[in-house]
C-alpha cells in the first residue's frame, strides 16, 4: 500500500495504472475531513478517534492521512504528530500517511484525491484526512470529505467569533476539545448561537425543518481522556446517514470528482500547449511582457491565437 | 487610484482597458515582500519602514499591499493591521490596500501582479507586499518581489531552527525584530550559522566569493521604537543595486511576469474549453466516474479529444 501510494504521489506512470485498475473498486468508504486551528488538538483527537474506530468496529481498517499545505515556518508539525499518533501506528488496522507538498494547492488536492481512491479500493473505511493548519489550503482539502470536522478549543486567543463565521459553510459536525479547559462553555454557546443565527438567515425557522436537513451539532471532547469521543462518531454516523438519504453524499461525490478531473485536465491541457509548436514563441512573448513591450492580456490572446 | 484597483481586482473589462493602457508605464518600482509568522510584528515593521523612506526620501510615493489568503480561521487579522497603521494611513503620498480573498492562490497571485502593475504606474516606488501568515501561499506572493524580507522574533515558540531551513531560500534579509526581548541573541546567531551552513553546502567556502553574489544579512530591529530600521533600508537599497548588476532582478521579472501570463492562459484556456461543444459531454463524463465507471485520468483523456 504505502508503494503504491509513493506511485500515486509521483504521478508515475505505473501510478497511473495502479490508479486504472483499482478505482473502480473504490466508492465505498466515507471520508472525514478534520481541520481547525493549531492548538485545537487535532492530533489527539483523531488519535483517540481512530482508537474508538478500531475498538467498535475491529473488522473495519482505518486510514488517516495528514496533509500539511503550509510554510517552512510551521515545518515540523507533522513529526510532532508522529510521535503522538505512535500507540495508533502499531495496530496493523490502521494505515498512517503524511503528505507534505510545496506545489500547488491543485497538485496537493489532486494528490490526496488519489491517494483517497487507492485507501479505498484497498478497503479502508473510513478515511480521515487531517489538514495540518489553518489556512484556506486545508479548508479546501477538508470540504472535499463526506463529512467535514472543525475542531475548536478555548484559549486560543481570538474571541471574536463572529471572524469565524466562515467555519459554518464547511462543517458538518462541530468539536470544542478541551471541554475541561476554563472558557470552553463559551465556545461551545457562540458557536450554538452562530449555528442558530445561520439557521434563520437562511429562512429555515419559518418554514418546518425538514426532516432529512442537518443542522451541526457542536460536541465537547476531552481527546487525551477519550471524553467525547463515541459522541463525536455517532454524530459522524448519523451525518453519513442523512447524506445518504437526502442525497448530499452523491452531490458532494459529484463534486469531488469534477475537481480532481478538473485539475488533471488543467494540466493537460498546459502540457499539450507546452508541446506545441506554439510553445516556441513563448520565451520571446514573456520578454516582451517583462520590457513592458506588450502587457499580459494582450501575450495570453496572442497566444491563444497560435 | 483605489477605485482603479477595485476594477482590476474584481477582473472587470474596464480594469483590463486600464492595466492595458498603464502597463507600458511601469517597470520602475522596486517591490519589497514581507513575510514571516504572525507574532514577530510585521505590521508594526512595515509601518516604521514606510514612515522611514518618506522621512528620507519625501519625493517618493510608497504603497503597502496587504496580502491575506488565509481562512476563516484567522479572520480579522487584517482589521489589526489597518488600526496599527493609522498614523502612516494619514500621510497622502502613502497608498494602502489590504486584500484578501477566498479564491485559489494562483487568483491572489494574478491580482496582486495587476495591483502592483497599476501601482508601479501611477509611480509608487518601493511598493511593499505584506503577506498576513506564514503558510506556503504567503510565501508564494512574497517570493514574487524583488527583495524579500523574512521577519523572525524571540519567543515565537519554535525552537527548533533547523525546521526553518526552508525559509533561507527565499529570504534575501532576515530581520529579528523584538531584538530586546529575550532569545532574541539566540535567534540571530541561529540564523547566521544556518545562512554560513548554506553557502558552505553550495560548495562556495572553497572559492573566492564573487563580488556580485548576495549573502542575507541577518538585521536586529525593535520597530515599536524604530531600531534598526535605517539598516534595514540600507539592506533593501544594497540588495537591489547587486541585483540589478547581477542580473537577478530582471530573472525575478521575468518570472513574475511569466507566472503572471501562465495563471491568465490557463484561465482564458478553461473558459475557451467551457465555451466548446465538447463541454456539453462534461457533466456526463463526471457522472461516469462518480459511478465509477470511468477513472478520472481516462476521463481527461476523452475529454482532450474531444
Amino acid at each position: 500500500m504505502a508503494r503504491t501510494i509513493t506511485q500515486v504521489e509521483n504521478d508515475t506512470q505505473l501510478g497511473h495504472q495502479v490508479l486504472e485498475q483499482l478505482f473502480s473498486h473504490g466508492g465505498t468508504a466515507h471520508l472525514i475531513g478534520i481541520t481547525g486551528p493549531s492548538g485545537a488538538g487535532k492530533s489527539t483527537l483523531v488519535n483517540a478517534l481512530v482508537r474508538r474506530y478500531r475498538e467498535q468496529m475491529p473488522e473495519k481498517k482505518v486510514a488517516v492521512i495528514g496533509v500539511d499545505p503550509t510554510s517552512p515556518f510551521s515545518g515540523g508539525a507533522l513529526l510532532g504528530d508522529r510521535v503522538r499518533m505512535r500507540d495508533i501506528c502499531a495496530d496493523t488496522g490502521v494505515f498512517m500517511r503524511s503528505m507534505a507538498t510545496r506545489g500547488t494547492l491543485g497538485g496537493l488536492a489532486k494528490t490526496t484525491a488519489a491517494v483517497v481512491a487507492i485507501l479505498d479500493a484497498g478497503g479502508y473505511d473510513p478515511i480521515l484526512v487531517e489538514t495540518v493548519g489553518a489556512g484556506q489550503a486545508e479548508v479546501d482539502i477538508a470540504r472535499l470529505a463526506h463529512t467535514t470536522i472543525v475542531i475548536e478549543a478555548p484559549g486560543l486567543g481570538d474571541d471574536v467569533q463572529s471572524s469565524k463565521a466562515g467555519i459554518l459553510e464547511i462543517a458538518d459536525i462541530l468539536v470544542v476539545n478541551k471541554s475541561d479547559h476554563p472558557g470552553a462553555e463559551g465556545v461551545v454557546q457562540s458557536l450554538r448561537s452562530m449555528i442558530e443565527m445561520g439557521t434563520v438567515d437562511r429562512g429555515e425557522q419559518t418554514q418546518q425543518t425538514e426532516p432529512d436537513q442537518w443542522i451541526p451539532p457542536v460536541i465537547s471532547t476531552i481527546a487525551t481522556q477519550g471524553q467525547g469521543i463515541i459522541e463525536l462518531m455517532d454524530a459522524i454516523g448519523q451525518h453519513a446517514e442523512i447524506i445518504h438519504q437526502n442525497g448530499d453524499y452523491q452531490r458532494k461525490e459529484n463534486a469531488r470528482m469534477q475537481a480532481w478531473v478538473q485539475q488533471i485536465f488543467q494540466e493537460e491541457l498546459m502540457k499539450n500547449w507546452q508541446q506545441a509548436d506554439s510553445y516556441q514563441n513563448y520565451a520571446k512573448i514573456i520578454q516582451e511582457v517583462t520590457e513592458r513591450k506588450l502587457s499580459p492580456y494582450r501575450a495570453v490572446q496572442q497566444l491563444l491565437k497560435q
